[in-house]
């Protein structure tokens, strides 16, 4: 291993192939930088930065010499909170401009979905049926978005671009409006947002105050047969109400992108629910692309003694 | 039927229930205007105008007074050339400004389907699988359209929102070009936009010069395993280089929406094949809404005396 002009790095996960997942193998791609699967470390010493996902409470200990320990996630909880990361090991995160863009993508697709009957044009096609059902103007359809971070913003703008009624329940008004949208702020804006919506799309961020908040109370404001769209966070679900919203009609069904326990078990009861679209999590994330430019400029940089792009300020703890 | 506060319609056509279709029973709606199937006609002298689809070669003979007739689609062809319609019958078109969304919203919809892997997960639900697979930005996806009329310039515009890399293909440059977005122009715009594009949206019109240009030539610049998004019109496609670039894995699949024989009749091969996305015509069309509003507010400026606000120009043809 030992050679000044190379830096060498270790991927830590409980969880994650990360080598695969996110096109970490650089072999061919970077002389000066290498990383290994812990199975393939030979020489523990010269391991300067981690590339993790959850890493185990000893996923560390056997590397004396970290620098850098980089989360390919945006969050870094988990290496913010490490027992094993000593203070001066410097964290960095994985910044992806086009998370938005996904996440837009995302709820366009499952709202198209359902206002235009695709799943119903698959089924005809099993059957070689050739029926054209009617067509309403996307303008019908109102839509309530939950939530108006940089996800909530480009979810809106995307679904008002196709012409949907958009309204909006966000904390404050925001300073470059999207013609044609409604914007509703205050204690009552997810009340005013969701009554008489045909659907709901949840990214809201989970706090104390919005845990559990898709319930029985904000499902009867909806139109009968209404859909839920649900990339914000399982937790924001109260199932109970969820499934019984499902069972009287009042919902006609939902996409689910998240869950309280992931992965959702084999068996689950969701799963085998026809009227369940259910993705693993996959509304949006942090690309393989991202992860492996960021991770190897990281290094560089590392290797380089130049400051580090990525780094994560400690206090803030973003 | 004689009142002479009320005006009196048929709808006519060969191949749909109008009636049913574009919700045109007007009973509650409309005091003022009466449409009839033609079976439903009591007194034919009482037929002012009629509402239409494909109508029959002796649809008009029974309606000896009629001064309009309306078509529910954009294209009045069949009325202009009838020849059982008088020349001094007013024709009447629908003018909805949707069509253009829902086109928009279609291509989206199959473009999103394909890049995020929808139709994958459909099938991991049915076998309770959490599998998550790698995510690109959308930007990575280069995607060809065809055309630049209204229906192009709205699914440019739609695309290029939601992140993708965007070539189009159009006979001038832009007034207003949406940034970041690629126009190409002149005899070489459709070899331009297609040249390494993964996925090439159709919506070209159809002219002697575009019939059968979805050929081998075009299949053959695409990056292998690229996806077809076919919403022009069904003469667009050589149907046996398609298989073909079906059958090499030049193609991956295609989303078809119109075929030169509609409806696709029953045991055609495409729809026992598992490569294509089949839907029956409905990338756009007139709404059911534009239809019915229009066809009341037609039928009352014809009792008032009034100009006919939805009036075609027999000459221009359009």
């Amino acid at each position: 291993m030992p050679n000044p002009g190379t830096i060498h790095g270790v991927l830590l996960s409980d969880t994650f192939d990360l080598k695969t997942f996110y096109s970490l193998d650089l072999t061919g791609r970077a002389d000066d930088v290498r990383l290994y699967n812990p199975d393939e470390v030979t020489d523990p010493e010269a391991i300067r930065f981690a590339v993790c996902w959850l890493p185990g409470p000893d996923a560390f200990a056997a590397y004396p010499n970290l620098e850098m320990a980089m989360s390919v996630g945006a969050g870094v909880d988990d290496l913010l909170g490490h027992p094993g990361l000593g203070k001066d090991v410097a964290i960095c995160r994985v910044r992806d401009p086009y998370q938005a863009d996904l996440m837009a993508g995302y709820a366009v697709h499952e709202v198209l979905h359902v206002e235009r009957d695709f799943g119903t044009y698959q089924g005809h096609k099993a059957g070689e049926t050739w029926d054209p059902l009617p067509l309403r103007p996307p303008h019908h359809r109102k839509v309530a978005v939950l939530g108006h971070g940089s996800m909530g913003a480009a979810v809106t703008k995307a679904l008002a671009a196709l012409g949907f009624s958009v309204t909006v329940a966000c904390r404050r008004s925001p300073s470059d409006p999207v013609e044609g949208v409604t914007y509703r702020t205050g204690d009552e804006a997810i009340t005013q947002a969701v009554t008489g919506a045909e659907t709901v799309v949840n990214v809201l961020p989970l706090t104390p105050q919005t845990h559990g908040i898709l319930d029985k109370v904000l499902f009867d404001k909806l139109v009968p047969g209404a859909w839920l769209v649900q990339i914000g966070r399982g937790e924001h679900l109260n199932v109970d109400d969820f499934v019984a919203a499902l069972d009287s009609g009042q919902l006609s069904g939902a996409s689910l992108d998240v869950f309280a326990e992931e992965p959702l078990p084999p068996g689950h009861a969701f799963w085998r629910d026809p009227r369940l679209r259910i993705t693993p999590h996959i509304a949006s994330d942090t690309t393989p692309h991202a992860v492996s430019e960021q991770a190897l400029q990281s290094a560089r940089e590392l290797l380089a003694g130049k400051p580090l792009t990525f780094a994560v300020d400690r206090d803030q703890g973003y």
